[in-house]
């Protein structure tokens, strides 16, 4: 058995986004529980500067998507960044869930010798593909879940750690 | 040139925690600006029910260490989670970046076909080793990196992204 940059890069976003669409569900229950609209929770920051709750998801799953289909070399187009509803949330989720699902393992063989561009701040950046997943898209990745998981968890949301890990 | 466990584990947790004792020293210097006792920042929290600042250290470290020591079948005690001030957090960090930096690769060699077993809530777990660094280790290791930084930001330690994600 050896070791590729599929299992490194897709069965662990696949889940975390899985936990995440659990976890929006709680905070719709705990809007409705306290009649809040739930969008008011979605569009909610950490701070008046950083990114709110809807975009935070926007990040995840567009590094996800842009990084398992880099790496794979397939050609997606991005979603749009309009999403602000819990139901426009979850689709998106589920959009990339199932993107993620139907990556075929054999695109990923050899990716660890490829490198990959990616436009960041308006500059193509070319990284070797080991850096862009290891150091790129995972870091990125979990900050924006782990972002959004503290925006609701600093909002009363009763979810824990073992929301944000289930699933191994 | 193929992919190995250590390729996977060690650099971008070095890496990430290079950024934390970067970041930790912006958070002294704004509470020195502030008049008040970098202390308070390292025990602050997002709600009262989750863990501090300092033990988010403690987690993202402990993570990091064991983690790797475990795949490496490394035999090494954890470090005291007794660390409270800015300067025993970053003692805390530099050795465990060192640890990190001594491990040789080869000990990762075949690491993707092991088990690792860890206590978990008092009860012995046993892993996969794909399974436990994809699944465990990274997740826990940035969940915890992340929710320290997110406290930091929260109380207007002028962070970004790019604190987080450099060095790439």
């Amino acid at each position: 058995m050896s070791l590729s940059m599929y299992d490194a890069a897709v069965p662990g976003m696949v889940r975390s986004l899985k936990n995440l669409d659990a976890i929006i569900d709680k905070a719709a229950a705990y809007a409705a529980g306290k009649k809040v609209d739930p969008t008011v929770l979605m569009a909610s920051r950490l701070a008046i500067d950083m990114l709110p709750f809807s975009t935070q998801i926007h990040r995840a799953t567009e590094t996800a998507r842009g990084g398992a289909a880099r790496l794979a070399q397939m050609d997606i187009p991005s979603l749009p960044d309009e999403d602000k509803t819990v139901a426009d949330l979850r689709d998106r989720l589920a959009k990339v869930i199932a993107f993620l699902e139907s990556v075929p393992t054999e695109t990923f063989t050899g990716a660890e010798d490829r490198t990959v561009t990616q436009k960041l701040a308006g500059n193509d950046m070319t990284f070797p593909a080991k850096q862009y997943l290891f150091g790129f898209v995972i870091p990125n990745f979990y900050f924006h879940v782990t972002i959004a998981f503290a925006i609701l968890r600093h909002n009363g949301v009763e979810i824990g750690k073992a929301d944000f890990i289930r699933g191994i």
